[in-house]
Order: structure tokens, then C-alpha cells, then sequence
């Protein structure tokens, strides 16, 4: 097996920074060295095939997308990336293992889909995948899937309080889950809307001739979220389950989960870049010569944007410096603007629903770094190590430590990244939600399990290379 | 220098476990590698001096005792473990570094103070050791004195809301201090309770001929202390310093507390074994042969022992896991009860304050662990990485990485520990405020700075080994 | 018409006392004047007709039980007292106005269900009454007698959260529901329980054998009241329609509420004398010869009893005395041991659902006065002046002033009621849910609409005499 | 003794409204009766000596400012209203009692400056006028002399956390003065701000050459207030005490009142018309051609005018409504531009602290009705009924009943009134902090006692018509 010596860089984890070698040996990092090559005497660059000049960068565990949503069949078409095009994106922005969701509809069964999914990813991943189960309608066959797939390392499911008839289970469906997951160990992951008023608040809006994409926003108000995140929060209570809520956007959900949190509860919030750095008003202000006030279409997503003249925003970057919400995914979920978001022309409710940032994340929140938002330890943990933690990949995934996988991403603080289609961008979408913004850092280096996918600017890694990742439980719970 | 191997157990850090070897060369550690202690291809075993079994038993960063007074003045009489004993005991219990404070009183001038404790430190420590500074009374001196003590390494500065005329100072000087806090970057500390409401409650309960120590709680009630808590934030919040709040025993100042924090300032809070474990109801009950109903002396310390029909236990446990109390200390301020404590027969406000735990925290919390309140890695966490970052040691201190100081502690799980004078017992007192205290697991080797001071029952270790710890700035902000 | 001078008693309002006379003439109070029956130099006792004496005693307005069920079709059977023997106990108790509520089912229309109330009541009562709607699966039709009722003087709406397929609503009917009462300006009612949850709980406790009247409490915890609480708090901000919570239980509710109204929400709740006096745990303790375990049956209710150990009584009293709780009705829905409760022999889930209390109400209340939980004003203040003005009657009822109606209660302070089937029990049921309570007080004479229904001892009233009460909106928005 | 009967108006009281007649006889109400001046046949209209028209109009119980400072002694000079101007020109504005605050500096003795005040206010005051007792740096006599003036109708006592040596007391000598309230009944009235940091603050800002009349306000910002009010309800929940915080103007301040009545607290708060209309952006824009930018010092007042932007105002509106804070009164306290507050001009802290608004409260409060901030009835309440009740005069004062004393005010909402110096002032000040607003309704006739003092646009009242009163204990606690 090859081994490679990651030199001269400065090792970043979750509480703090060193200056520190890393070995490499085949797959898995083998040893973290002080400084300077040297081990009883030898020198070791000289016992190693590669080297890894690191100097003046920093070197990371690489990231964990813990969310999201390749080729999934929604809304009348497909997630525009596949399980190829997306973890080879993912890749080039330093992500190197992604959580994926199976899709479950109610008339599916949940292992078939379990397996049919294994058959997407297999052989196609640029980089290691790990799978979520997505649980609609919840049946009794499905509450024993669930422990089924625990054995098989999906040891999270996801629920919905909305999309009637797609997603939504009720309250005593949702119980009985919780119940399941109170007995196995799963983390319960929750989509918090209140379906049945948003639905009521959408046909209105439609019938009132107010049909442009700013609507979707009007339509699936905070109260809607905050609502449904204290309705899981108080069934996590009933039933002692761990909750685990996704794509929180409202300052209001924040605050649920933080009072939970204070009270002791297994609470726990993931927040995704478009609710730190967007906003309903700029999707409002939208426009552009080739779809007039549909740009916004570019940024349906749901939760939607929230107001900045609300604060939302603001709160979200205060909540992931105080750990009331603990990591970053993307919820990716690509559409191109042709053929796909532009099936809601004139109906926002058409739109399909989702913003493709897979590629960006490490960036945009180590722009957070830069400007003052949060620490560097911190980009770490809310990007590597929660995200492993919570989802039981921790000393495999999420750290760099003798023993974990060699994934590791070396980030230069004097590089710089322009976000945008023309520029770095490999998700397969006709347009890019970060067009335009200007990071202050790169990814130079990618490592994947000791294989060097990125390097200089040149994709080297393979489609294939990556391998399905069987989780344990939780690692983060009090 | 020696070099020193650790293999074959497990190592955990505050975010998780890991098999791993760790190789000490000198007073560092130089490298952390995968177990097996080989190192491509060659035998680490045979090229150290010394190789430690640590197989079935967890290594973890020495602890860190944040809050010790090592023979301070106080009372009319001095704490009774001076550095050699005190810090000796400490070693014995598996910690490896203590910050003490240096006090001054009123009438004294703060750097001399800081001499004079450099001088009762020097080459009499078992472990290394820092200083945080106590300013009473504060006046413009003394506020010039923190620049230069910061760059000293004293990096932290205790105020007092109570103890008028010995340490107090009004909201005016601790606006004053903050405000210079805020400046430098000093992490403020503060003594939380109403002093001047406290002052009237002792002086009408001695009058009404409530002497016996159980008044000493009594008249020292949670509103006393949460009161304060609530006027320091805010003094925080005014001047942008950084808040440490010691000894927090009561429920409702975990509260304040906890909601400082969610609106994002920089507030910590600190709470030790007595409030984890002890309460106000057993030290009414207490009664000996010896004392009578003055046994009660035992407990006396200050914040007090609180109700556990009020829940304030339950509440802190509760807090430690949720991260709103950050770290344990034990506020080591040891009296004997002949020739010390008994100074208060008859007059309960004549008692002097204070406990002894300097030997027994790291056993204590881990008893939490076996108790279920807390998990492994939250143990090493609020006993030793937390204070590191807090405190401004993280690297050095606190962590099990290369270039970090060989401060280690072998603990065995399958060990017991009985605590007790009769028993394990080297702290300069009397008694023990943890008489017959039964702990599941063992304090086996501990090594400070490369050097092993405790191992097998025995101590190994040297006075004057210690040194001073020349601490930066806090690391643990957001 | 009739003349009658009410003499030397104390007239209590909801914000103070007074030693007053009280002219009523005809059906109507006409003056208030100072003590002495004397104005402008001429002495009314010879120029009325009727003098009642009131010397030592409180003179009050009439009491508003704002929640009953006469008759009420529910669980296969009907609410055992008719508007006739409801209403009369009703009198015999101080209660002098009822608001009932006519009940739609699924299947049923709106109005005619309306009009099927006043054939019900008209003719049979013995004091006023009006009508809340009840609207179950809100359709389009009966958004639409929404606003017929309003003009009827049916100015309030209750919805319900559980109950499904009886009464339930999803909350996109609710939401819709409560746009029109935005509209119109109608208070919106609300059962707040999650009815999904406790259909799930109770059907598991059902299938584990759990089957006695103990359970129905345990299958409704108080988790599943907050929750229904907070979300319709959270479909009142987003209409702007006002809310009226019923029979609010659980302390955690109270919180929601009070934490709404602190933000400036015109957000209210009413408790039941059960929710002050009676716990889940007495009822799990309850047994007799007859009935064995199933006497638990008697106090089967929902919102159910809570745990006495969980605080809930002790801070239902605090919410009275803050406001946080405005009122407090009787939600009387009784049913007879033999042949209504006796349904749920073997299964706690089939035992009708509902405690009779109209003929207690005003004497339960009274003895929070003697027992020192609330002020002799504020127990006309929620009895009568509150329902009042929350129901859009004040000024007609609620208040002793010229213009009002002549509900008047006498009330002595020096008398004593004991509560119980064989003693003062005129309501239609085999058991009391109060059986032994005993009371420092007692109605002495209760007056409706000028004429002396109950006086010392008797019932002095008729069938009939009672009449409809056409409602304006509620006079008790912020 | 002359009778007058006001007939046609609408009595507002602070339940409801109603059309109805009042007769006085001699001093006192002693008849509210049905419209029409019918009883029992005979028209009344005849029989007494005079008959007040007030169709169309309001006819209310007088207003009450319980905060007032007449002819006080305060930084240097005296506040510019004597008993006899400010009265008079309370009189004018619809106010009909006085509750004026005693004043004793740390070096008087309590009962003398009481004897003081009565020889002051005695034989001067147009309108009826009680005390309050200032009670600084507190000493035993001073406690001594709570129980006294107790007796003498003085019940309640007010302290301060701010102005250290003028009437600074600490926190010690605060917790004596309530347990001796909580033990004599005595509503505790508090200065909440935290002096000892003001103190500090404002040195700061004149060492840095700020100087003007804005700099008052940014050096007592809200976390003073908010800091020092949670501070005095924590020495209400130890001492049992009811707590009344006087001027509350930041939102943070009434956070802490609410959360502590949810709690069952007896702690009330009242604001002024200044904190509810004005902001300290405002002051910042202030200028005039006489006055510079010292234009400002108009509105210096203790607690300062608060940030708009920071949404003070909003709130204070909503907890007037929510009854978070309970009533209005003014804290008149007037000073003229020449000669008193020039003593500031450049340096804001010898402005002399005072605005004078006992003219303008019931006018200014009115337009709240107008602008639909709070109802008819909360005006009535807020102004006149609470006042009466909070501190002991209710039945007396306060309210329209048999017995109350004739303090009558008829309201005509369609008259109009511009304030300021030109216009109607009859304040002894040379400029008016409310220049320029305009209220639509208009005091048209005030009775005072029986007597017209103030009718059709005159001053028909007498100096020394005005009597004492003797309060008893509050009549608002839960």
C-alpha cells in the first residue's frame, strides 16, 4: 500500500490547531507527528513514497455533506445531478463523504427502495456515501424496516409534517416512528412544516393571482416552521428519541430548539448556507433579462428564504457560534432553471423545490472564518466533526486522528475561489444559487480514504472509487 | 531525553475514542499512531526506554484544575494544603495542572501580590501550575497591573460582588475592570452573589441565635447568587468582556447562564463536585460524635451547599451535559476542622469557607460517567480540555497531540477507588469532605510533562518538578 | 312592573368593594346608590315593592358558566341533564347565564344545527343562555353560517384538535376557520390536544391490557395539551384571530399562553374547577365497594386530571391569580355512573367523557377566596365579569350597574354548603365529581332578570323563565 | 350640601361602558343610575340644584398621577411647579389626585420631612394630593418611621438604586426596608437604575468632552435599568415584599416584570407618557436657534428617553396593553430652560432630571384611544382605577360608585386640544416638553370633591380646596 506524508501544514480539529505531520498508509491515517518529519531519529520523508507539501495551509478532515438529494425523483423529475456528477462535484469543494436520502413514497416499500438506491450509488461515487431513510406514511412494514436498516448502517430516518400525499405522515404515524427509534437507537431527522397550513396559505395565493416564485416564500411562513419543529420537539420528549431537525431557516425554529436543548432534551438543528447567507428579499428583488421576476425560481427551496429585515439570518450565524444549531449541510437538490424549475412558469407551486450546493459548502462557511462569524475550529466541527458525530461515522469520518479514514482536504488561507457557472463549477446545473460570491480560501488538496482525488486544479480521483459507508448510532447524544 | 511508549489503550479526547499508541519523547508528546506500535514496518517498542501497558484502560489529557486557593490567607487563618501538598495531592488524583489565584487585598498592591505567589509557587509543585489574579477593591493601579500581568501569563481576573472590605468591589470598579478586560482580551471572573444582602442575612440570623453551620447556607439563598450572576452578564454584555462565572450552585443562575448564551454573549460558568453531588438538607443532617450538630463545618464553603427539594443538582448535572455549565473546578480551599473550621463553634459566619477536592475531581466526575449523567469523552472534556481552552493552555495542556506536553493519566475503569482519610487520602485536612465516596475506576499511572509522578500506588514524582504555566488568552471564544 | 331594593350589602366588582343598595326595577338594575336606602331626602324602602335584606352578605352579579353540554349527544350517549335540570341546578348554584354549545358532527349542517339548539332550549331553562358553535371538519358552508351565527349573536367558534372523525379539524381547516374569525371578528375556541398522539397512546394501552380509568389520564399527557396549545397559538398570529383555549389543564399550556400574551397575542384561557382541585393521582387511589378500580371513572374527562406531584393545581391557581388563566367555566358535561360511564367497564377509552359541575362552580371558586388562592374580586372577576366581557354580554350581565339585567346572587360569607348527591345536588346525574367537599359560604338568594329564582332554601323559579342571550363580540381584546 | 346630576353621558369604567346618570350630593357620588334621570317616577332633574349636560360625552372617574415631585429640591434649584401652580394645572389636564413623593436625604430624619411636605402641600393645593415617603441611605429610624407614617395613610415607600450620597441606598439596606414592608403591608416603590455603573459612565463621557444633553441618555443605558429592576424583584421574592418599579421605559426592564409576575410575583410597573411618545433619537436631533443642540436637556428625565429603534416605545405600548406595566403616571418633575436646566449647558450632568407632564397625562393618554393603542376602558384603568387600587384609595377614588368621592372628569371625544406654551399650559415652566401635540378630545368639565373646578375653558376651583389622603394598604395584590 502507498503511503503519503502530509507535511509542514497546520492541523485543524474541533477544539483547536497544531502544527503537525500526517502519515499516511494505504486507506487510513496511521500516525499524527510533531513537526518536522522526524520519528525517533528518521526522518520519514524519506520512508514515505509521497509527500504532501502543506506549508502554510491548513489541514482538515474533509468534509461531510450530511444532506443530500442525488438523482431524487421529485416533483415530476429528477435531482439534476446523479450520484456521479454530484459526489465528483462534491469532491471538488473538499466534501469527501456525502449522506444521501432513500426516497420512500407511500406505496413504496422502504427496503426495496433501500436497495434500490444501493444500486444508484454503486460503482458511481466519486467519494464515500453514506444513506439516510426517507419514511413516508409510515406503515407498520416500515417500522420494521427500521431496524432492519440499523443492522445495515442507516441508523437515521427521516420524517415530513408536510407535502400531503408525497411525504407527510401524521402525528400518530410520526409517534410510532419516534417510538422505533426511542428502542434502536436512530436519530429521527424531521422536515418541520406545518403542510396542512401551507397548502391552505399556497391554493390561496395561487387563486389570488399571486403566482411569482417571491411566493413561496409568503406562503411557507415562519410560524409554519417554528410551529412544527416545537410539534417534534414535544413527541422527541414523549418518546425519548433523539430529533434531529433539518434545513432549519426561522429564527423562531432556533429558538425551540434552544429552549429544548436547555431543558436537556437530545435536540438538534442543521442549518444550510442559503439560510446564513440568503434572503427573501433578495429573492424578491430577483430578476434577469432571460426570466424576468422567475430568477427567484433559482432559490425555491423549502424552508424557504427568510426575511433579513426579520433577522433571520443574523440569528442563524449566532445560533452556529452558540451550538444551538450544531452543523451545515446543503440539503443539495439540484434543478436546472431550463426544463426543470421552469415548470412552475406562472404557478410557483410547480417549481421543483431545491438549491445545489454540494461543491460550495466548505467554501462559503469558511468565508464565515473570514469574516469574523465563527472560528476556524468551528468551520471544522459544524462541516466535519458534528457531522460524523451525529451520525455515527466519528473516528472513521470527521477527524484526523491514527485509525480514520485518510480523508483530508488541505485549504490554503491565501488561495481564493470565484463561485459561479463559468468558473469552478462541476454540479450539473445551468446555473449556480452562488454565482458570483468570492471566497477568500481553496481547496488545493483532496484526499479520499489515502487517494489523492483533487490536486492542483486537476480532478484525479475515479467514479467508483467511493464506498458505501455503514454508520453506527449516534456519537453525539448527552 | 527519554522517550516513552503508551500502548494498547484507548484514547479519548472530548469529541471521541480511539485505539492508539502514544510515543512521548522528552516532556512532549511526539506522535500519536495507529496501535499495533509499529510504524512502517519497524517496531516502536524496541526503540523507546520505556513502554507502558495502558491495554483495558483509557489515556487522557492530564486534568486540569482550574480553581484552587493553595495556602491562602483568608478567615484569619490559611488554606492548609500549601503548593507542595496541594499540588502533590492533586497528582495523586490525576491532575496534572492547577491555576491558583493569587490574592490581594485591599490595601495591597496587585503585582507584589503576583511576586509573593510566584515565590510561594517556585519549587514547590508537583505538577505545573498558573495563576489567575484576584483584584479587590479594585482601583487604577490595579487595572495597569492587568495589562502587565497578561502579559505575564495571568490572563484571567476574579472580581468579587460580596465579602465586603476583604475582596468586594462595587458595580462601578467591576465596570471599570470588564472594561480593561474587554481591551486586553482577559477573561473576567467573577464571584457571584449579593454580598450586601447576604451580610444582613448572617447578622439577623446570628442575632435570632442561628449559629449551627446549616444557617451559613441558609442565609446565603440561590436569589443571592442568581442576582449577581444576572448583574455580571449584564455588565458583560455592557462592556463586550468575556464572563466567567466560579463555583455556580444554584439552578436558577444556570439559568441565567444559559440564556446569556443563547442570545450569544460570551458567558461561561463553572460548577464543582460539592453542587454535582452534596446538598443543604445532608449538611443540616449531619451530626458526629465529635462535633454534634457542628459537623455540618465540614461543608461549609461558599457559594453553599444547596437544596436538593429545590432540584439544584439534578439541575447542574442537567447543565454539564447541555454545555450551559462548561467545565468542572473544585474551588480547593481546604481548612481542618480542629484548629480551623471549629474558629466558627458557636457563630456559623466564622467557619472558614472553603472545601478540599483537589485529589478527588478527576474521580468524582468520573463516577458521573458511570452513573450515566455523563459520557467518556464529556468527562475529558469539562475536566481537562475545556479548562485548557478556556484558559488559554489548549495545546499544551488539555489534549493528547503531538507537540502537546506530556501530561497523561492512565485510568482504569476496572479499578476502585475509596476516598476517605483513612484511604486514599494526601490533601493536608483533617477529614475529608468526600468520606466514604466509592468510585468505579482508577487513577493507575499519571505522567506530567514526560516525567511519571503516580504509577501503581506509588508516588514518583519530585517538589519543585512543577512549573509555571505562562498562559495566553482564552481560546473558548465564539 | 315590579320594583325591588337590595339593602346593605356589600356590592363586589371585579376591582373593588362597596356598601351599596341596589334599585332593580322590572328586569333591570336601575340605580346603585349609597347605603341607606335613602335619595335625596326620600326612603326608597317605601317605594319598592320587594326589600331584600343583604346585611353582612355580598351582593354580586350573577355567575357565567361560559362551557356547558346540556343534553349533549356524545359517546353513544347524551349528557344526562337537559337544558331544564341543567339550568336549574345551574340557578340553585349562583350561576344565572350559561353559554352552551351547539354541536355540528361531520355529516351535520351548521345552522341546522343552530336551530336544532333553540328548539332544545327554548321553553326549558331557568336562567339565559346563549350558544358557542361547535364546528367539526370545517367545510365551505360552514365558513359561511360563520358569519350568519355572528349576526345571530353566535360570536364564538370552538374547534377541536382531536377527536378524529368526531369533531376533529386538520389545522388547513382550522387555519381557514380562523381567517374568518379574523374577518368577523368571532372568538376562535379551541380544544388543544393532539388527538393523533393519544389515539396512538390509547390504543397501545388498550393492547397492553392498561384498561382502567387511570389511563385515560396517562394516555393524554400533558405533552400532547402544550403542543395543541402552542399550535394554535401560532394559527392565531398568523391570522390575527383572537383565541380562546378551553378547559387548559396542564401548567406547560399555561406557559404557552402566558408566553403569547407577553408578546401582545390576544391569547386566553379558561380552566374547570377540576383543574384546581383534583389530580390523576386521586383518581388512580379511587375505589369503592360498588365500582371497585372503575371508580376512577367519575372524574374521566378531557383535558383529563394532572399529576398533583408534577405541579400542575399549585400553578393553575398561580395562572388565576396573574391572569394568565382569565376565567374559569365548568365544561359540564355529566353523565350517570349506571348506564353512561358503566359503557367503559373493561375499557377506559369507551367511558363517556365528561364531570358535571354547573351547581358548584360559584361555591368552588368562592372557597379559593377563603382558602386565601384569590381575592373576593377576582372571584367575581372570573365567574362573571370576565366571561362577560370575553362573550360579548357585558353590561347586560357581568356587572352590578344601572342598565344591567338583574342577575344578582346574595351571597353569605357566613354560611356553609356541603356538596354531595345527598345533600344540596340538583344536577341529573347518580354520583357529584365533588362528593364531601364542603364550603365556607353560601348562595342565599339568586335573582335572574329581575325575578327571585332560588331564596332561602327554595327554588322559587319556572321552566322557561330563562331567555336567549344574543351575543356582541367579545369585549376583551387588548 | 348642593346636588348636581350629570346626566346623558357615558360612564367609562375600567370593565366597560355604559349610559348612565351620576348624582352628587355634597362631596360624594351617591347614586349611578339608569339614563333617563328617572327613579321610580320621579324626574330628578327637579330635584337637584344642578344638572351637568354631558351627552355625547365620557364621563370619568378623575385622573390620578401617582408620581409627582412639586416645588422638589433636586440638583441644586427646586422643581419649578409649587403644590399651588401644579395642582392647578392638574386640575386643567382632567387629574384630580396627587400622590406626591416626601423627600428625605440621607442626613434628615423621615418624620420631619413628612411634617415638612404636609406644611408645604396644606391650604395650597387645588385638588386632593397624598404621599408617598422617599426613603435614602436607610437607617433604623427610618425604618421605625415606615410603621408610622403606615399609620398615617403614607403606605408606600419609595428606594433607590442610583444617586449615590443625594439617594442611593444599598442593596442591604433595601432588603431591611422591604421586610419591613412585607411585614407592614407597604407597597415598595423602586428607582431602578444601577447608579454605581451610571456613575462611572457618566464620568467617562465628560472626560471625553461629551457633553451634551444626549450623552444623558447613552451613559443610562437599558442594561442599567434592566439589570437594576431584576435586582429589586429578586429582593421581592426574598422579602415577600410587593415590588412597584417607577418609569419604566426599556423593553428589557419590562421583560423582567412580566417573566416575574408569570411567576406569581407581586411586582407592578409603571411607565410614563414620555416613554411611550419620545425617543432619545429625537433628543439627539434636537435643536433650536435659543438653545443649540442643548435643546436636548428639555427632555432629560431619569430613566433617560430610550432608542426608537430599538423598539422601547413599541414595546412599552404593548405592555401597557398586555398589563405588564399597570398604569401611567408622569413623574412630573418640571424645571424651566432659564435659570434650572442652563445649569447643564456643557455638562449634561447637572442638567437638572425632570420633564413636567401633570397637565398633559390624561390628554396624552386619550390619543392612545384615539390611535388605537389601547381601549376606552384600559385609559380609564391605566390613569384612574389602577392608581386608585395600587396604592390604597380605590372606592374612594378611582372609580364612578355609590360613596366614591365626586372626582369627576366629562371627556368630550369630539372637542380637540393643542398643547404647549402658548396654548394650554398652565404649568410653571418656560417651555413644554410636549409643544406641538395635538389630542383630538378635550377635558370639558372636572369636578373635584363635589366642586367644579375647571368648567367651559375656566378655572373655577380654589386654593386649598384640596385635602389629604389617608391611604390604606394597596388593594392590587394577588
Amino acid at each position: 500500500m502507498a503511503t503519503t506524508l502530509i507535511t509542514g501544514g497546520t492541523v485543524v480539529s474541533s477544539t483547536g490547531r497544531s502544527e503537525a505531520d500526517v502519515l499516511v498508509d494505504g486507506e487510513q491515517i496511521v500516525a499524527v507527528l510533531a513537526p518536522g518529519s522526524q520519528l525517533l531519529g528518521s526522518d520519514l520523508t524519506r520512508s514515505v513514497d509521497t509527500v504532501i507539501d502543506a506549508s502554510g495551509k491548513y489541514v482538515i478532515p474533509g468534509g461531510i455533506d450530511a444532506h443530500t438529494h442525488m438523482e431524487m425523483p421529485f416533483g415530476g423529475t429528477n435531482a439534476s445531478d446523479t450520484f456521479e456528477t454530484g459526489t465528483r462535484a462534491a469532491a471538488w469543494g473538499g466534501t469527501t463523504s456525502i449522506v444521501d436520502f432513500v426516497v420512500q413514497y407511500p406505496e413504496q416499500n422502504v427496503l426495496d427502495q433501500y436497495h434500490l438506491w444501493h444500486e444508484k450509488a454503486a460503482g458511481n461515487c466519486a467519494i464515500d456515501y453514506g444513506f439516510h431513510q426517507i419514511l413516508s406514511d409510515v406503515q407498520d412494514s416500515s417500522l420494521t424496516a427500521m431496524d432492519e436498516l440499523v443492522a445495515e448502517g442507516v441508523t437515521s430516518f427521516k420524517l415530513f409534517m408536510a407535502y400531503k400525499g408525497v411525504f407527510l405522515s401524521d402525528d400518530g404515524q410520526i409517534l410510532r416512528a419516534f417510538q422505533k427509534g426511542a428502542e434502536n437507537g436512530a436519530m429521527m431527522m424531521m422536515h418541520a412544516e406545518n403542510g396542512a397550513i401551507i397548502d391552505v396559505l399556497v391554493q390561496q395565493a395561487i387563486a389570488a393571482g399571486n403566482t411569482t416564485p417571491y411566493y413561496h416564500g409568503l406562503t411557507r411562513p415562519w410560524q409554519a416552521e417554528e410551529e412544527a419543529t416545537h410539534r417534534a420537539i414535544m413527541i422527541s420528549d414523549l418518546t425519548g428519541a433523539p430529533l434531529y431537525v433539518v434545513h432549519v431557516s426561522a429564527k423562531q425554529a432556533v429558538e425551540q430548539i434552544a429552549a429544548a436543548r436547555d431543558r436537556g432534551l437530545n435536540v438538534f438543528g442543521e442549518t444550510c448556507p442559503q439560510y446564513l447567507y440568503l434572503s427573501l428579499e433578495e429573492q424578491l428583488g430577483a430578476s434577469s433579462e432571460e426570466w424576468g421576476d422567475f430568477e427567484g425560481a433559482k432559490w425555491v427551496c423549502s424552508t424557504p428564504l427568510r426575511s433579513r429585515a426579520e433577522g433571520h439570518q443574523h440569528h442563524m450565524w449566532q445560533a452556529l457560534r452558540t451550538n444551538d444549531i450544531q452543523m451545515v449541510s446543503t440539503d443539495h437538490c439540484p434543478f436546472c432553471m431550463k426544463g426543470q424549475k421552469d415548470m412552475g412558469l406562472g404557478d410557483f407551486s410547480k417549481i421543483p423545490n431545491g438549491i445545489g450546493s454540494v461543491e460550495n459548502r466548505m467554501d462559503l462557511m469558511y468565508q464565515g472564518v473570514v469574516n469574523g462569524q465563527i472560528t476556524l475550529e468551528r468551520w471544522v466541527e459544524i462541516t466535519s466533526t458534528t457531522p460524523a458525530r451525529m451520525f455515527g461515522m466519528y473516528g472513521t469520518k470527521g477527524v484526523i486522528q491514527p485509525g480514520a479514514d485518510a480523508d483530508i482536504v488541505v485549504y490554503d488561507p491565501n488561495g481564493h475561489t470565484s463561485i459561479g457557472v463559468g468558473k469552478a463549477h462541476h454540479m450539473n446545473m445551468d446555473y449556480s444559487a452562488w454565482e458570483g460570491y468570492e471566497i477568500d480560501g481553496h481547496v488545493d488538496t483532496v484526499m479520499s480514504r489515502g487517494t489523492v482525488v483533487v490536486d492542483g486544479g486537476e480532478y484525479l480521483g475515479t467514479t467508483g472509487h467511493g464506498r458505501y459507508i455503514k454508520r453506527g448510532l449516534t456519537q453525539y447524544l448527552q
